[in-house]
């Protein structure tokens, strides 16, 4: 079973709009009929970021993220993974509020501040410059929460010492080992996807622990690939990437589209996608009293 | 067009036998149609051992390696890469003779010795223990008599240090840069694929080179994956792999088969199969008078 | 003469104080007779903070840091390098004043956000929780600057992903190739130091480009010991390391006495420290009409 | 404990003559004296070839070797490891008589074949041109052997592949884990050293191996400066190279000498030399019956 990918959608993140791909989720029912064809198309695990589905605005009140949460807890077997990342203004209240309130099975945490930029490709010039701050302290407060309520922490890196940052948790004793990181490429401020940057990550990270790979933009299929071979787990979803085929900028019809061509990718390599209840296993997701 | 990625077409090779898989050619009609298929699947040359008609050993006779390459020469734009491996007994001869008797566009050339064993899984135990040799002398020679005759050495490293043999021939002047390098995993006896090791290949070689990449069974797509992603080329066929699909134990219905699952890990990758015209200059063939 | 290491000395630091090792240099005075020491030590170039004579505390007043460029530039024929990342409060006028009112041969630019802390190992607690913040915008500011005045940037990364920031600045043409690198481990919401890392930094950077390592720390000599057998540049000084002997906790009588280690580490790895005048064309310093 | 580096002196192999160096034992009595001094300098392990004492032929009879062993045992508590590979002929009985007929704590065991050349850098030509034959029959054989005499194989690896080669062996249960690694870097026919090829090496064995690494010639004490940092264990002596400083071809006065400079190397990487105490836990020697 060590050999079956876990495929985690990300079915709308903060930043991916209408505009970009006009089927990202805004409603709970349409996260929920969204989930529901991640699930039947190999997904085990779906990772939510809150709409208000008048503007697209992403949130976390819980008026919002309560229907979603539930609707997807009633109508299938999915593991369901929150953000705790959110924006980039540093908003400790807003930002905790889907780890005090609810309990995912999985909830993101970040351990490393970096610039968070966009580029305007048109004008050669950046249209955002802004930085992610994800000081200890934060990191600590909401490793604390997690730990307690034992929501299995995703730590999500954006960078090699964001890695090297969780061993100041590990040594507190705020995580729980084995831990499950989520190595993030392509954001503007981050590292970049490569396979001397993918092998550092690996390396990196103390042995034993889970980890998964995510590709922003182009990135994300040839990152699939590499996670596939390298026995990591798979994300895609619209949170991460607007296309099914990025050469021929075709667009996704949805998060599932991505998630069908993902378990292709992990049977290329000679692995299948997990169930939720496998996944559960495979990370080590800590039991709960029920 | 630096992005497209080359596809090799290895069509039967030494050790796969119609008991393996039945659609290994033998007669040159079935190499040509072979070919003939792969071309039109995407692929930009073929890799060739020729093999008796009768009983399917390999050889490099005149008499059956000239039909093989005239017919494909008529037929189709291939590149042609002949092999100057063929077996393990230490035969400078019949190793020699692709490249002395005929003008291959390239041709494989060894510069290291290793364990070449087979292992009989269900008697756990090695079925064939041989060594491969590849002393320096005959090397240099096979070597010599492709530069004269502007044949391109595709430099066969089933290990780092053949990699590093190769800097001998560099500092001696019997290979011409940018050379080209060809990675091979899984034979038992050399090294294994991971994304270690094959980063560890990607280093090795001198700055500009190019590169591809074998997996030995079912090493075979997992490697093609990685080299997709990596920027190197693919080689697939029967000669290194049976199947199709190996975790379904599917068999492949030609080495033209795999060609095609090959295009498809490419575009995945966001790149596309190179024309021979194009796979020319990518490899730097070296300029003939005609 | 590539095989020649360029020696840097970092004589104080932002971070260093005389509590902490009493041969930190605060007057103008001290500062260049540390410089000459470390001259006759083998080091190249000096990199600078100055500091308030009576505190201690850093500054970029010119009336403190012009005596100390001015007397360094009388008594040695040594490389200057000011420092343009100062402390951690977002300044860019104070930042910037290094390269705006002087004329060094380098300056470190760094393109990277990431947290800068300091634990307490006696309380088991962050002393310090600050973020070290460089937005795209100050870094192609300061960039600009060096390249209309023929200064060098030495190009500070704390993480992977600042060197993949670095890639921006070279697309607007804001840095001129072959660049100049400097990997630091160590800082506590940087990377920190393994074989891992360095190579992962070695193979991130653009091929041509020269670099130097810098560790922090007890990582200050295992840093100039790879850095020399990997072909790049030391820097050790107070402002890395207050130690000559980090496992038996002795003191550095001063930077020149980390230099001193420096070429017995270089020398061991088969290379000789560089002149300032070797070390101008090593690091492709550009050429100023005078 | 697990910092201290175990260091092996190597006193004479079967390439190094007196011409090169006349401070190569080849008495008896001059090898015991050389082991008294490196266990003074600081090693906690000898590697012995033996050598007829009149024309300094290596040889592996009982008549040389056993006062060698007997002497070093009696005068001294070294761990004692003897070669298992002598030369390049393939002739399993001499190269078995040391552990057939002795009990040494450690044997060396090769479990791959390469070329295994000389280089003539006056006359640009190679001097040598042989392979190095290590079937896996041959291995499996060496390798029961120890297995029941409770000697520890060091598993020397001139290749990546030779550490694959490992994997059938460990298979097979003739090798007890956590084993133990010894890369070989320089060697012409084998791997060059440098920090790529290091770190392959250590990620391609198995999770909780230990190793050291010897570095041949000129890479000898860069690689030392490696496995420092890297936590490896180290081996120098006048087998791998004759000379103390090979910048200016300073020869060693045995290979004490190079001990005390390996001592100087873990230093400067914050770790002290091994006892043979320690150094027997470190590497998890078995327990025999007494």
């Amino acid at each position: 079973m060590t050999d079956k990918v876990v495929i985690t959608a990300a079915l709308a993140g903060s930043w991916t709009f209408r505009s970009s791909n006009p089927n990202v989720p805004h409603t709970a029912k349409e996260f929920v009929e969204e989930a529901i064809r991640c699930r039947q198309a190999g997904a085990a695990i779906v990772h939510i970021h809150a709409r208000k589905p008048d503007t697209g605005e992403p949130t976390t009140e819980e008026k919002y993220l309560r229907p979603i949460v539930e609707g997807i807890r009633e109508k299938t077997d999915l593991l369901i993974n929150l953000s705790t990342g959110i924006n980039l203004k540093f908003d400790p209240e807003e930002r905790g509020r889907p780890i005090r309130i609810f309990d995912p099975d999985i909830a993101s945490l970040n351990p490393g501040t970096m610039n968070f930029c966009l580029y305007d490709f048109k004008k050669e010039e950046f249209s955002m410059d802004e930085a992610y701050l994800n000081p200890f302290s934060l990191t600590m407060d909401f490793a604390k929460i997690m730990q307690q309520k034992k929501i299995k922490p995703e730590l999500e890196c954006f960078d090699i010492g964001h890695v090297t940052n969780t061993f100041w948790l590990l040594r507190k004793g705020l995580l729980d080992q084995p831990a499950h990181y989520s190595f993030v490429f392509g954001v503007i401020g981050g590292i970049d996807f490569n396979l001397d940057n993918l092998n550092c990550f690996r390396h990196a990270i103390p042995p034993g622990s889970t980890w998964q790979a995510i590709g922003v933009g182009p990135a994300c299929f040839p990152t699939a690939m590499a996670v596939a071979i390298a026995g990591g787990h798979i994300r895609v979803g619209l949170e991460d990437n607007i296309y099914i085929d990025f050469a021929r900028r075709e667009k996704a019809k949805g998060s599932w589209d991505q998630v069908e061509k993902a378990v292709k990718i992990a049977q290329m390599a000679n692995r299948e996608p997990a169930t939720p209840a496998e996944a559960r296993e495979i990370l080590h997701l800590p039991k709960r009293s029920t």
